[in-house]
């Protein structure tokens, strides 16, 4: 018997046959005599419809009442789910986050979980009931419903688990599990047994949108283990744990890509200390993300400076950098909005050289031209143009020896 | 400068455009300089929806879960309008039940409010920020989210107003006020500029659906002035008050009607004492509410014995009867489920005679038989056959005179 917080989103709990089938699910864990905390986030799309209600009404809606508006989404789930888990005799019991209490700071549409009262929760699982718990929701000092922002349910459940000492913490979402790479592209990419919290990272900021980069750091600075699960079909899943260190390590996990990136270059830039500075931050300024920056070997005392932001925000960041390059004396802006960018990600790569060469290689065999690169401990990034993006993501995967046939073969 | 609560229900609320509306009405009072809290019902459809939802997965919902989902409704409501007065830059605050406190007993689904904690609301009135308090729902002693059931936003107001001391409770609804009756079957029908507490509780609990008679009756406990007036159009409506001995008290203030009504006659009952409840306690077992209830004088030590229910309940009420009238050595069973009940209400009658004999000479001009007859101090109701019930309500309106045409000629 152990102890299991499972996170069932959007897509599992869309609708009243979801939530039934998730039901059964729960129930048959509950009945395997295993302790259960459920979380669930709004039925799909409900999210969406009320943050439409509420940009309907007010164009800069106050964040407080936009949470109070959004937090009635999870509220509809969790007593709905326990309706279903009590319709199949299994004793449930929902919680709001003042419930609970999930005590969270002030910052409305992104707050930070403080701290978890956990007395309601262990009487009831002593009690045999599960308790659901509304996803991505918290209340401040002051009794204000607050909520987590993005991939907040993954962080609530996530929260419980470390705080509840899980065995492990559960992710239900509507793909199998974690692949090698996105298997609508990459047709024999291969679901990933095991990953650690680093690669995860690496992989969820890297556009692979199974997990939210915040909830796997969470999981990683408490060390709960984290497996994520389709809620649809059978299957163990993709464990996300700590490094195993009797496994033999693969040199790479998967395959990450980003669409709809830019870049733009400041020619001439004078190669003296602080220009970094003063063309980035008016950028960070306006809120624009900037990913990666590469700074060209000076010649004659003047640098290229390159960067790259999402293509929504690339005519924004072009904008606000007209009148900064005019105070650098710098010379011309150029940019291209129509690059992506395809990382390797593998905590193996740290004791394997030449794994980068192995990726040029591949790219290169392609005839396809790096743009940018960038590297970290565990991952490598390039920047090529948006239409080799398919091409490139394959010949990697395939160099790399990822797809299902090539590692059933080994 | 006075303090008013104003209550908007879910057919003012219904869409973004509505709820832009009554945001206008309620910015135009606060510039006036009056101090408002305002208690919204859940969006039209709304509160449907949602039971629909929790009926759909369970066919006997747990009422503390069934509470957790239709709080919903009103939650989405207070933010979207505390949004729209904002953006109007009226600073508003939405409340949840638990936010205020309002609490309640732990009756789920029809719970009863306790306490109202004031602290909140008094001071956002002082500094000027209008409160949006979510109607119909509470928190019990164990925080757990409670309703309050039908009515339970115009109750929601009225408690309040009660706490607040407030000049006025104001009902925005879908109609302009009360009327001498119903507008739709009676095209004449005058709206009643003011009305006492009993005779409204008497006409909302005839049929006149404008108010909950639940909320009238705190309203008359407490003394705070009700006022029932359309979102929709401009119009002083109708002032629900305590008696004004310096009026002139109108005979009749209005006729009202339930269709959908069935009587039930034991025969040849014993004319002894308990016989009444030996009827009347298996139905009421059964949740079957009893209306009226009329005993015929007895001949020979046996007597007749009729009561009406709701048509709904006419089968079931029957089908309960027929052992207990086995017991009660008692004859036949016999029924009528074609009748309806016409009622006339005034605080006048008390001190007129004569007012039922002249409702009853304007019913049989018309040939409309009377099958019963029930009287209280401010209220004549008879029982006719359903199909006469149009005629007989023109009738008794124009013979007391009710009529626009008739009062404006007086």
């Amino acid at each position: 018997m152990a102890l299991y917080v499972q996170k069932y989103g959007g897509t599992s709990v869309a609708t009243v046959e979801r939530i039934n089938a998730v039901a059964d699910r729960v129930c048959r864990f509950h009945r395997d005599g295993h302790e259960l905390v459920v979380v669930v986030s709004a039925m799909g799309g409900e999210t969406d419809r009320l943050e439409a209600l509420g940009d309907d009404i007010s164009s800069r809606p106050d964040p407080r009442e936009m949470d109070v508006l959004l937090a009635a989404g999870e509220q509809v789930s969790i007593a709905l789910m326990s309706l279903a888990l009590q319709a199949r005799s299994v004793q449930a019991r929902s919680y709001l986050a003042h419930q609970v209490r999930i005590l969270t700071d002030s910052s409305h549409r992104r707050s930070r979980i403080q701290d978890i009262d956990l007395q309601h929760l262990r009487r009831d699982l002593s009690a045999g009931v599960v308790p659901v718990v509304a996803g991505a929701q918290g209340v401040d000092e002051s009794g204000n419903v607050t909520t987590l922002g993005r991939g907040g349910s993954d962080t609530t459940a996530v929260a419980l688990a470390a705080a509840l000492s899980a065995h492990e913490c559960q992710i239900y979402t509507d793909v199998q599990g974690v692949f090698t790479s996105d298997p609508r592209m990459v047709p024999d990419a291969r679901l990933l047994p095991r990953l650690t919290f680093e690669e995860m990272l690496e992989l969820a900021s890297l556009g692979s949108r199974v997990l939210h980069p915040r909830s796997v750091e969470f999981a990683g600075k408490y060390g709960v283990p984290l497996r994520v699960l389709s809620s649809f079909e059978e299957g163990s899943g993709t464990l996300i744990a700590g490094e195993d260190d009797s496994m033999e390590k693969p040199v790479v996990s998967g395959i990450a890509f980003v669409r709809d990136e830019a870049k733009i270059t400041v020619q001439g830039v004078a190669d003296v200390p602080g220009v970094a500075h003063k063309i980035l931050g008016p950028v960070s300024d306006r809120n624009i993300e900037v990913d990666m920056i590469v700074q060209n070997v000076a010649e004659d005392g003047r640098t290229d400076f390159t960067f790259t932001v999402a293509r929504s925000d690339y005519d924004n960041a072009i904008e606000v950098l007209k009148p900064v390059i005019k105070d650098l004396g710098a010379g011309l802006i150029t940019g291209d909005n129509r690059i992506a960018k395809v990382s390797m990600v593998g905590v193996g790569m740290r004791s394997h050289a030449g794994v980068a060469t192995q990726m040029f290689d591949a790219l290169a065999r392609e005839s396809i031209n790096i743009l940018m690169i960038s590297t970290s401990e565990i991952k490598i990034s390039v920047v090529i143009d948006e239409k080799y993006l398919e091409l490139a993501v394959r010949a990697i995967h395939s160099a790399f020896g990822l797809s299902k046939e090539q590692v059933s073969e080994e």
